[in-house]
C-alpha cells in the first residue's frame, strides 16, 4: 500500500536526487569541457559517467506520476528545468504540461517543436486539450483542429470559445448516460459490458433519446436499491445543473455548498453537453485564491519563481508605475507645505507616520469587504450597517492611536499644540480611511470590476495624501 | 430539475425579501409601541400584519437549504441574524451551526442556553460534532460527551486531541468496510442489505478481520467488473493513505495531486480509523485561501462582517500597534536628518516617494517567495538563484524609475546633485527590498513560522526606515 507519508517524502527527495544528478552532471559537462582544452585523454571515462547519470535521472523520473514530475519541473530554474524536460519520455509530455503551472508550461512549450507538440496533444482527452490550447502556437493549434474527427473537433472549438472562467471552458466530456426507462439490473448489465468508467464518476446521467437530461442516478444508489426497480424510480431529478455560459466561480461556490462530486452540464434547451468535476473545481479555486494574492501585489499569475529578469520586470512594472504617480501626487501635496517644514521642521518626521498609519486601518477595511463580496455577503441591504460600523471603529482607533502617539510627540517635541494636531490628524485619517476603505471595493464592484486589484493602491493613494494634506494643513493653520 | 441559476438567482432574491420582511416587521413593532402611548386603539389589526410577516419569514427560511440560511444569517447585521435565527425550526439548528463561519457561529451559540445547544448537538454524527465541539461552552460539551455512547464519545474525544490543521481533526467515521475473500457479487448482495451509503461515497475500504487495512474498491469497478470475481482481485492496493497526525494541507495538496473523492485514515498499525472527504478538503482550502488574505492585513478570521465595533477593535489593535512602532522607528530614522531637512526643505517631499516604492516592490518579491513556499516550490537547493533573479530585477527597477524620479525631482527643484543622490537612493533603496523581500519569508518558514503572517510588516518595516535612511544619508553627504 503506497503510503501517503513515504509519498510525500520521497516527492522532497526526488528533486534532491535530481539536483544533485543535475550538479553532478554539470560537473562532468565542465569537467570534459576542460579536458578537451588539456587534450581528450580521459573523456571515455567521463562519458561513461555521463550516460549513468542520465539514465539514473531517467529512470526516477519515469517512476514519478506525471503530477510529480511537474511539481519538479516547477521548482528547477529554467535551464535546469528544460533539460529535466528533454529527458521526459515523450509519451508523457501530454499529462505533465496539463499538470505544470502556465508560466512553467510557456516555458516547456517554447521549447518544443510542432512534431513534438502535436504527439503531446494526441495523447490528451478533447477538455484537457481545451485547457492547453490556448498555449500552443496558431499553426499547431490548427494541424490539431484538422486531426481531430467531427465530434471531439466541434467539442473543442466550443470549449474553446467560452471564457476562462466559465463552465464551458472547464467542463469535460467523461460522460456516461442511461435511458430512464430501463431497470438498474439492465443498467448495471450495460455498465459491466463498458468495462471502465472516467475518472471521478459518481452518478450516471439519464436522458432521453434527443439527449435531454432527465436526472442523475448516483451511483450509491445504483449498488444498494432493489435491481428490479426501474432507473426512473431510484434516479434524483433535483439534481444541480450547470449552463456553460455559468460563472466558474459561482460553480465553485455550488460545489462547496452543496458537496458535488460531479454535475451535469446542459444547454438552454436542457440538453446534456458536459459535466463538471470537483477536481476541476478545486483547481479552480486554488487558481483564485492564488491569484488573489498576487493581484493584491500587483503581480499577473503568469510569473513563476524562476521567470527571466526580464520578464519579471516586465510582470510588475505596471503596478510600480501606478504606486509611483501616487507618491508623487502625496510629494507634491507635502510641496504645498514646505514653507511649514521650514519653521517646524518635526512635522516631516511625523506626518510618515499619520500617512502609513492611515493606510494600514484603511487595508484592514478594504480587506473585510473585499472579502465579503468574494462570498456574496455584501448588497444594498446591509451597506449601511457597513459603514456605520467602520467610521465607528475607525474613530476608537484614532482616538486611542492619536492620543498615544499625541503623547509620543509630546515627549519628543515637548510642544502641546503639535500633540494635538497630530491626535486630530491621526483620527480624522482613520476615518477617511473607513470611508475610503468601505467605498472603494463596494463601487469597483458595481462598475464590474474585480474589486480585489487595485482597491488597496487607491486606498493607499487617498490616505497618503490624505494624511499629509490633514496633517500639515492642521499644523499650518495652528503651528504657524 | 433545480437549475443552479435559479437557485442563485433566488438566493439574492431571499436575502432581499428577508430584510424586507424584517424591515416591515421593525415598522410595525415601531408602530405598535407608538400606538400603545396614544392607547391601544388599531393594537389589534397590527398584531395580526405582525403574524403575518412572521409567518411568511418562516416558511421562506423552511424552503431554504441549510447552507442557504447559512448565508443569510452572515450577511445580516447582528440584531436582525439573531431574530431569524430565532425563526429557525430547532430541528435544522445543528446543521445550519455547521455551514455558518466561526464568527457567526459564536454569534449564535451566545444566543442559545444549554438545552437548545444538546438538542442541535444531537443531530449531529461525530465528525460534525467535533467541528462545532470547540465553539460550544464547557458544560454543554460535557454534558453532549456523556449523552454519547462508547464508540462515539471515544470517536469525538479523539477527534478533538488532534490539532485543527491536521487530518485527525478533519476526518469523518462514515466508513462502509467489506472483506477481501468474497466475491463482488457477495458485496453487492451487502451493499443491497444495507440500503444506503455515506455522502461522497466513492470507494468501499476493504480491511481484515482485526480491521487492518488491505485495499480500496471503487464504486465504479464493483458496477463494471465480472460479478464472478472476488473483491481481492478487483481492489486497488495503492490507494493514497493518511495517517490522523498528518497536516491538513499536505494532505488537501495530495487530494488535488491525485484526484482523489475520498481516503481512508489508519493509525501506525494500518488499522482503518476514519476517512477524509473531497468537501472537507475543500472546505479546507478555502479557509485557508481566506485566512492567508485576512492575516496579510493583520486581521484574525474571527471577525465577521457585522462583528460589533468594539470586537473589531481588538481584532485589529496588534497590527496597528506594530506599525505604530515600525512607524516611529522610521519617524526617528528621519529625526536624525532634521538638520538637512531644514536645509534642504525638498527632501521632505521626495523621501515618503523613495521609501513606498521599496515597499511595494519588496511586497511584490515577498509575495512570490510566500506563494512559492506555500507550493513547496522552495528549497534549499534553489535559493540561491531566487535572489540572484531578485536582485537583478531591483537592480533594473531601480535604475528605470530612478532616474524617471531623478529627472522628475530635477525638473521640480531644479537641483542636478539632488536628482542624482534620488536615483541612487532609489536603486539601493529597492535592492534591500529584494534581499529583505526573499530573506524574510524564507527565514520565517525555516522557524516554523508562517511566511504569511507578518512578513509584510516586516519588509514594509525595513524599507521605510532604510529608504529614508538611505536618501537622508545620502542627501546629507552630498548636498549640504
Amino acid at each position: 500500500m503506497a503510503e501517503y507519508q513515504e509519498n510525500k517524502e520521497s516527492l522532497q527527495e526526488s528533486l534532491q536526487l535530481i539536483v544533485e544528478l543535475l550538479d553532478k552532471h554539470e560537473l562532468v559537462e565542465n569537467l570534459v569541457h576542460k579536458q578537451e582544452q588539456d587534450g581528450p585523454k580521459q573523456e571515455l571515462v567521463e562519458s561513461i559517467v555521463h550516460r549513468q547519470n542520465i539514465a539514473l535521472l531517467q529512470k526516477k523520473l519515469e517512476s514519478l506520476h506525471p503530477a510529480d514530475v511537474a511539481y519538479i519541473l516547477e521548482a528547477l530554474p529554467l535551464e535546469k528545468r528544460l533539460y529535466v524536460w528533454d529527458l521526459v519520455k515523450a509519451d508523457r509530455d501530454g499529462e505533465i504540461l496539463l499538470e505544470v503551472s502556465d508560466a512553467v508550461r510557456q516555458t516547456l512549450i517554447a521549447d518544443m517543436d510542432s512534431d513534438e507538440l502535436l504527439a503531446a496533444a494526441e495523447q490528451l482527452d478533447t477538455d484537457e486539450l481545451a485547457d492547453l490550447a490556448p498555449d500552443l502556437p496558431k499553426d499547431v493549434l490548427q494541424e490539431l483542429l484538422d486531426s481531430l474527427d467531427t465530434q471531439n473537433r466541434e467539442r473543442l472549438q466550443s470549449a474553446l470559445s467560452y471564457p476562462e472562467d466559465t463552465v464551458g471552458a472547464r467542463m469535460d466530456f467523461d460522460i456516461v448516460t442511461i435511458r430512464e426507462d430501463i431497470s438498474l439490473e439492465v443498467a448495471l448489465r450495460y455498465l459491466r459490458r463498458i468495462g471502465q468508467l472516467p475518472d471521478h464518476t459518481d452518478k450516471l446521467f439519464v436522458v432521453d433519446r434527443h439527449d435531454i437530461l432527465r436526472g442523475v442516478l448516483p451511483l450509491k444508489r445504483l449498488v444498494v436499491k432493489d435491481l428490479e426497480l426501474g432507473v426512473k424510480d431510484v434516479m434524483a431529478d433535483d439534481a444541480v445543473v450547470f449552463h456553460p455560459e455559468d460563472m466558474a466561480d459561482e460553480a465553485a461556490k455550488a460545489f462547496e455548498r452543496y458537496d458535488l462530486v460531479t454535475a451535469p452540464v446542459v444547454d438552454e434547451n436542457n440538453k446534456l453537453v458536459g459535466r463538471l468535476t470537483v477536481d476541476t473545481v478545486m483547481d479552480y479555486i486554488r487558481e483564485e485564491a492564488e491569484s488573489d494574492m498576487l493581484s493584491l501585489a500587483g503581480l499577473r499569475e503568469e510569473e513563476d519563481l524562476f521567470s527571466s529578469v526580464w520578464t519579471s520586470v516586465q510582470n510588475r512594472w505596471t503596478w510600480l508605475a501606478i504606486n509611483l504617480v501616487t507618491a508623487l501626487v502625496a510629494s507634491r501635496v507635502i510641496g504645498l507645505f514646505e514653507g511649514s517644514i521650514e519653521k517646524v521642521v518635526a512635522l516631516a518626521a511625523l506626518m510618515p507616520i499619520v500617512a502609513g498609519i492611515g493606510g494600514n486601518s484603511g487595508n484592514q477595511t478594504t480587506t473585510m469587504i473585499v472579502r465579503g463580496i468574494a462570498l456574496g455577503q455584501i448588497s444594498g441591504v446591509n451597506m449601511q450597517s457597513l459603514i456605520k460600523k467602520e467610521i465607528g471603529v475607525s474613530i476608537i482607533n484614532g482616538l486611542i492611536w492619536g492620543s498615544v502617539l499625541g503623547l509620543i510627540a509630546y515627549s519628543l517635541y515637548g510642544n502641546t499644540i503639535l500633540s494635538v494636531v497630530m491626535t486630530a490628524a491621526m483620527t480624522l485619517n482613520l476615518l477617511l480611511a473607513a470611508i475610503v476603505g468601505v467605498t472603494i471595493p463596494i463601487v469597483m464592484s458595481k462598475f464590474g470590476r474585480d474589486p480585489a486589484v487595485g482597491s488597496s493602491v487607491l486606498l493607499t493613494a487617498m490616505t497618503d495624501s490624505g494624511g499629509f494634506f490633514i496633517f500639515l494643513g492642521l499644523a499650518t493653520i495652528f503651528l504657524t
